[in-house]
């Protein structure tokens, strides 16, 4: 049995007690398990900043890695709890959209997780992560087929708040998918598409402000100018070099962006 | 030798390097261990929050897990660092109540670390989480038995911060344990010795307060409605649905609770 | 082949996916590795903490551990990416000043990171932590001989910032090089040049106080006396026992810091 990768991205915070127990959960089921947090810093309940950080950072991982996803405001209802198989990966957690840009992006397969077998003994009403997750993740890791969890089901929540619209015949309009810890502003538009670098004319409209700058590089800019440039993941991000756009723009997380071109 | 899992919860927070310390004594001593973070974030000093965070997670670790537990505002003084056997697993820190939760709930033994050939070399006289609990638990993780570190002590430091009281035939007063997250209010009440979800009459007085409605799940409530429900651990916690009752409140840790049962 | 443990300090958070996103490419090439965190709360861009945040801790880590530091406001711009040996273990991070504190205290070699073989395939213009640095260190781990990273350079960024000055026959002047989670400010003075613990009379300056006590644990002190101390890694710290120097002084990092002895 090779290593199983165990990832984890919560709303739970690092105060608590919650993730520990997560982790016990899955190195009781599979002691050689490598467990890696991605954050869980996520903001309570927010389903988008789970689905775009999932969304950014699974293909940094190997094959078979098992990502269990825990941002769920719906603990305890009937939302149901999934294991989607996508892009040679697990994915974990509950149906309610936070995997909804990951099977935008990839092929998938969704399985309910019906079969209580691998739960724990008493699945309290409050803590899926440590009774439901944690431990089909740690199954999994242990070797158990995807197919003795539950039965493939084909109408996963679905939404497509994260796709920017053509709002005009040279306009298009989307949103600030995530500020991060820098206070850059990463958007829901793809470089590629609109090839900002390579273009004389070209505004990008956030807050009350118009940026016409594209570099390629934070440190082109001068210190505290915005500009745009590719983030790592291929979005329009709308920065400042050595500070903060967020904090220059007063924008974050869904603020809007229109960007124009000639 | 098994893969030991060794686990830290600590007041010393993540933007310094000591739990990175710690973790480096472990893995020297035993390259094996898998080091779980329960949490840094014990607000410092604060020995009642600790002792609940470890024993709020300990039944989730299998057998053998070693926790290491340091909040200790008197390092370097004359208390006691200890070793306690209980519920099968290990726990290491000062003895200054930090463990009271777990002993009162657990059969337990506990030695007197006096053994200083599993300290490191030159014990400092502020960071006893790099110098001595961190070698202990690495020794320990490596199968040193327990009985090399040192002799059992009967006279561990006692305290009942955490019991309610009966205060007078129908109320039992009890306190906030801990704030969590998302802002629900922990207690130390347990919900088994009260059954509030089966019964007609019966308010919860906190803050300023009283709350008459008990669901099973987060999402039975209106959003922003005050309630109490049973936490995964069994307490009564009070909440509110996708709110902070914490806010709502004005109410933390320590803050006073009343049951009130017909 | 031993299990490599590799060390991750950095700037960036832990609310977004970029440490998680190096931890998959860490274990993608070297399954067995073991990452330890030391802290990613380093502020942004600020590269003299992180400089002595890896030079606080690396001495706790056994021989051929793997550190990587990312704070790196030039990410994308001409400064080299690095590999430096040094008592035993490996540096991986940018050559912008944040391993001169660990040069000035240890002989080592450096090595211009120039083998793109040993790189992602495409490497972004904004996330080298993923795309150079956490690569490297796979490889690294994996076994690949130091080698045959790229070629040894001798010209490695100096600079003297974290050494005090004497600036009279009597008085030395630091300067505060952190304020950790408990408020202690860490000065670059070390204590063993100066023998307060057995000097009838000397004098700490900082802010607007004068701190004329030495003790050698924090108990020893009143609650909420200032005081100075041998910190953990032998530098003076002025402290209040279970209280914050910090606070009471308004110093922070970059505080300058007078000794005079008699």
């Amino acid at each position: 049995m090779p290593r199983a990768i165990v990832t984890l991205t919560t709303d739970f915070g690092t105060s608590d007690h919650f993730v520990g127990s997560m982790k016990g959960v899955i190195l009781g089921l599979a002691p050689l398990a490598s467990i890696v947090d991605i954050t869980h810093e996520i903001q309570p309940f927010a389903i988008e900043e789970g689905a775009f950080t999932i969304s950014e950072t699974y293909r940094d991982f190997p094959k078979r890695t098992i990502h269990v996803v825990v941002v769920d405001p719906g603990v305890g209802s009937a939302r149901r709890p999934v294991l989607i198989q996508a892009a040679g990966q697990f994915f974990i957690g509950p149906d309610n959209g936070v995997f909804a840009m990951l099977c935008a992006a990839e092929k998938h397969t969704a399985r309910h997780l019906t079969n209580a077998r691998y739960f724990s003994k008493a699945v309290s009403r409050t803590f899926h992560g440590r009774d439901i997750f944690a431990p089909v993740a740690g199954h999994l890791a242990k070797g158990v087929a995807a197919a003795k969890f539950g039965p493939v089901v084909k109408d996963l929540l679905r939404n497509d708040w994260f796709q920017p619209q053509r709002t005009s015949r040279r306009v298009w309009t989307g949103a600030v998918l995530k500020e991060d810890r820098f206070g850059n502003l990463i958007t829901n538009l793809k470089m590629a598409e609109f090839d900002l670098p390579n273009r004389r004319t070209f505004e990008v409209r956030i807050g009350m402000q118009r940026v016409h700058l594209c570099v390629r590089n934070y440190s082109e800019a001068s210190i505290g100018e915005l500009f745009v440039l590719e983030g790592s993941s291929g979005y329009i991000e709308v920065s400042a070099n050595q500070a903060s756009a967020a904090k220059l723009l007063g924008c974050g997380a869904g603020a809007p962006v229109e960007v124009e071109i000639w």
